[in-house]
């Protein structure tokens, strides 16, 4: 887990509205790719040099200006002083620990967002994505070049419906709803770690490593948590605002991105119960286990132990123990041997030791 | 348990607005009925081509639409067609994992509940049931083909009192109802589950089946409590409702379900509690029964591991031991046996040991 | 304990306004009185025929016309018919597992509240208390007879200050501020209980019988809260009703109910945190039961078991065996025992094992 | 510590309104004091017949009137007509077991706070102070007579700042800071005992007596919290009331007041934390404590458990032995014994078990 | 730790507005410099006469007037007669157990904050800092005499851009920045000591001392919230005064500190699960531990007890035991004794006992 307060510590006493990148590098070129569009026609392409952007400013057409990597502070600097965008936005686009949040500025709203994702042994990796909404554009920061927005770039391009005739309220939506959608990955993940971690603590016998599983679980509920839950407020931020960028017909798709949210709160804290039930099973289990061994212990121990002692009265050399000549005493003594073992054996059965 | 989040990931990445059914197909055909009635008749018929629902659009009698089996997706999508449905609610009906929840709209409200049923080994299932209220037409989206509704149809044919003559938003309410009512039926379950296993515990031996059965109760607790919690929010949505589509009267009886969600939540919280405070006890048990056998362990091991220390001298081979010789050496030693092993036992008693 | 939720179940999926009677029945026998005062005069009459209640509609003398069992259901039926009572407020009447509630009709106000009384064991009996309250008539429905209410009686009949200057809202008031006062002895006989189970947890030897209490009275609290905490909702409802039946200055009266409500809550909450605090004695109790027999059986297998395998030792039968030979083998033997024994007994001392 | 509810039963079921004295009586007489003072002088006497107070009532000085000892309800009784206290307010007065509250009435307003005292065990005991605002009148209710407010007339007396210019609600606020402040010796005491406990935790063996302290603390602090925790809401309520008596120069002194009880409450808060986990502590070292003596236990036992049954082998008295004659069989033999111990030793060494 | 509340009740029964300084004296000195700025120049002096400072009152340069060390309680009275600062608010600067708060007074804003700093072992340290925002002067008072500004007034003296050209609410907005910004540096600490912590318990055996650690990081935690979360309401405010003297463009700069601190509450609360789990994991790996030493006391007993009874047996002194005569006797039992051993260690195998 990259340890999100780590690097937060590198600017502490930095004046703010200084912009350098914060954060691992997780690509180290900047690409910058233009999606412009309307009901009519589609352009993508590859941008060299900033200033091609200058003219998306003036067009009627949605642009989207998509920033893979943010190794280059220049080409945010650059974006911000032809967009206007405030000092204090740069820098937290370049700052890739924030908390999830949503900010209105005269002319335009920026929104941060956790992309999570999980390896198969549950690992977590996050991705910040920055998304800036002006009037006909989004611009969006991404720290790492994959193909997660394929999917919105395929309906844009095969629009057959609505999309391409929406503004760039919806643009910025859909990339939106794709990065929460991404969440139930996550949710899937968890639930079969942990429904089969259940399984071998209820079932077979639990060792160390089920402990550090749960453990393992538990921070990165915690994690997913310290993403999620402000990514909600975010979004009744985004349903609340007054924006005149956010058209009414728009609000609904965040309305529903909003529950989809709320349904990974709830199955976050759902899995945060079941995961401290299975720490109690751990306990009970360890101590059943515990319980186990003692009955064994106990059992042979307390068969044998007077039985020897028997055995040891009759190994002793006094001269006079009249016992030791009878004909049917060793054989008498087997008796006693079995009829004693047996009486206890009845006991322990009895008391449902073994 | 039907995992709730695993087929969400189904959509994940897909466009929204896509109508594809989600979920597990309960009913593989898809059956629609119409239930039309006034103050003077009631007709029940069952619909073969939708076109036949038009003519209801336009009368002044309350008219119930219910369709059993959501496999048919193109049912649903001509139903929203004709009555004017929004894309993102009729995706909603199709995708069965939705939380409860309220939705209005200009000309129709929304509402999602869930139908909870537990079979006699408390293993949930879940059904999906929405509900849309327009002017005088009530439409209903059931994912199973059972009775849940026949009483309502019922008290509609049989109506001596006012049902018939109330509008759509009374029939709506009276479906509601019998769904929240039916939870009532999982709070019995869940108090004779739990009584029984309290007794269990707290009487006889506990076993990791006990364990078992806490855990799953507890995995069911929370699944219900995932939708009864939004269930409430939504009524009380409901209830605040400024949609013209709920008239005042009908309010009132919205309070009653109201107050009978509100019971049903706080005996959910209950059992959690109860749920917990078992675990404790399971432990507390488990440990006692540990002490137990410690004890029975502890009482034979110290009696006689010091007697057979006694024998074991005498056993020895030494050359010179004089005791060996005394005529009244072993009778001795049988005395001391039984005054230590008293002894012991006294204290043992006084401990309360056995 | 009665059981709170298995009753409801009666009555899913029958239509509401249905008026039967939902509830273990706790009187056979319907018997309604009637009260009738004002600051000259009181009388106080049994009622044979309902119709004779009519009268008191009219006259400006404060009237409380109380209604002992429920069994008959026509009363219910009829007295609703007399005064104009909402459907759904007979039911909720009859129906005797409801949350208690405030409900505000526009010519009456409902208020339905549970009366609690717990036996010398602490096993609690439920009771449901019905008060409508009108113009200048209250009327009540209880479902046991008994002297509950007696001592309000007297201070009608004994009135010299202002009861019988006041109106019906007093009335309500004096009879909600009794049932409030009687949680009180709950409180009482909780603290008592939770106090001595305290001292025998942690002065003597905690036993299963003690697990039983904790749980048992756990038990208790939650069903306690589950009537108390929508008491207090009530309550804070009757204070900001705007209903012009509650006057205002009899509000500042049931601001004082609102205190000793708030009171007993609170009492409530420390309760279950000094019960969770047993709970946590009673594990480490028993742990500390445990340490000490393990203590005991460490000290007499530690130092017996090396005794013993000395004694083994030259009971051994080997030819070649020089210390058996020698005279002061046997002495020097029994002097190695207490040397041994006498380190490891300050061994264990030191460790304050025993 | 004084059972807070028991008496409040004494009450039960008594009219509202009835002047009685509830709770313990901690002191037998009841003595009045009145202090005058302006801008220019200060009287301080002692007031023998409560006709005396009448002249107070117009003059335009600040009077203090301070009762000692509720035993004398007629002096209640007779204050409250005088300056025309209600019925409930005398009640509340008399009524030693209230929480703390605000109360607002037309002509003055009614604040209840506890005075809480520790002894040097922790021991708490509480007493009820009133404090009647009026418009240049403060009364005072206490249950003992002791030096608590002698610094407040202390700095009346020599005031060489405002305290004498300002009127009674600053008197009033002086009142409940000098109450507020007495806290934080609490708090210090709290802070000394669980300071000291907790090294005793950590350092030496846990004992039974550290269990009993934990439990005592905590019932203390669940006491404690039950009578700050009202406090705060008390002051908030002060702090927004809207009544003239209160005047906005006064406001920000009680503010103040209000820092104080936050930090009170939120210390409290910590300390519950903080005891929570010497529990946990205490039941952790009494696990570590059992895992020591179990290794002891199974070191010995495992060492010469084996070595004894290889000594009893050799005490066997079959003819056919043939290392019973070997002339090395006894030294090879002890040999063994060693070989066999130094493993053990070794193996459970590696395991840190010694 | 120093003790946050002790202090307290040096004060306690003190007359409000009494300036003493309270808490430990961290400077014995108290050192005035004045630094004056505007765009075009800036300057920076020791103070020797607190007349001096008159000048600046009249200025319209930012003036930030920065006192190191409260031993000399004179300065804070003139600065406070000076400025015209509140009597409580004195006391306050001096009286060092504030919590965090922020309060409007008519001519200027007052700020008090925590510094807070761990050494190594994560030993806190506590500083209070108290500014007073006047019209275009600012005042801290800083406890002890530090380079924890240097940074700021670098950034003053440096400005290239718009810094020496903003406000006196900039330049408190730059103090209450740093100060927060050193948080992180807490909880980059917090990280690293709870991660080693966890490795340590998951991986090795767990110590005495774990317990200590983690017992000693809740403490601290419990600590740090203790300042940091009324930091967090004390930001919540300053962005909602309406006091004229923060203006609107550096009230963004403060929402930028908010989320600082929100993340910086996430953190704590993150970290106090993950303490809690290790504690859980703590009590988990002991009873691991115990598991393992009862398994290995139980294998060794249960072979070796039957053994030895074996051989008891044949140590007995019997005169008719035919097996003794036997030839194959002696070997035939060596045979029993391996049978018997490896049907025991198979079966304590299979049960997977080592």
């Amino acid at each position: 887990m990259p340890d999100p307060t780590r690097s937060v510590t590198q600017k502490a006493g930095m004046p703010p509205g200084t912009l350098i990148h914060i954060g691992d590098v997780l690509e180290k070129t900047t690409r910058i790719t233009v999606i412009d569009y309307n009901k009519d026609c589609v352009t993508e392409q590859p941008v060299q040099a900033i200033d091609e952007l200058l003219k998306y400013k003036t067009t009627d057409t949605v642009t989207w200006i998509h920033i893979d990597g943010l190794a280059d502070i220049e080409v945010v600097e650059q974006i911000g002083a032809i967009f206007g965008i405030h000092q204090l936005t740069l820098e937290d686009i370049l700052h890739t620990q924030q908390r999830p949040k949503f900010e209105e500025y005269d002319d335009y709203l920026y929104i941060v967002l956790k992309h999570l994702e999980a390896d198969d042994e549950l690992r977590l990796f996050y991705e910040q994505i920055s998304i800036l909404v002006l009037d006909s554009i989004v611009i969006t920061f991404k720290e790492k070049s994959d193909e997660l927005f394929q999917a919105i770039l395929d309906r844009i391009k095969n629009s057959k419906r609505r999309f391409r005739s929406l503004g760039a309220d919806y643009l910025a939506y859909a990339i939106v709803d794709t990065i929460v959608d991404h969440y139930f990955f996550l949710m899937d993940a968890l639930d079969v770690a942990t429904t089969s971690l259940e399984d071998t603590l209820l079932t077979s016998e639990p060792t160390q490593a089920s402990l550090q599983a749960i453990q393992g679980y538990k921070r990165e509920l915690i994690n997913i948590k310290r993403y999620v839950a402000p990514t909600r407020e975010m979004i009744t931020e985004i349903l609340h605002t007054e924006s005149g960028l956010i058209e009414d017909q728009t609000r609904i798709y965040f309305k529903d991105v909003s529950d989809h949210i709320l349904h990974v709160t709830e199955s976050i804290d759902s899995y945060r119960e079941v995961l401290s039930s299975l720490l109690d099973i751990y306990i009970s289990s360890m101590s059943n286990k515990m319980n186990e061994v003692m009955k064994v212990l106990t059992v042979f121990a307390s068969i044998f132990i007077p039985l020897t002692f028997l055995s040891a009265i009759y190994g002793m050399n006094f001269e006079y123990m009249p016992e030791l000549k009878w004909h049917w005493g060793y054989p008498a003594l087997w008796g006693a041997f079995i009829v004693i073992a047996a009486l206890l054996l009845t006991y322990f059965k009895k008391k449902k030791w073994f």
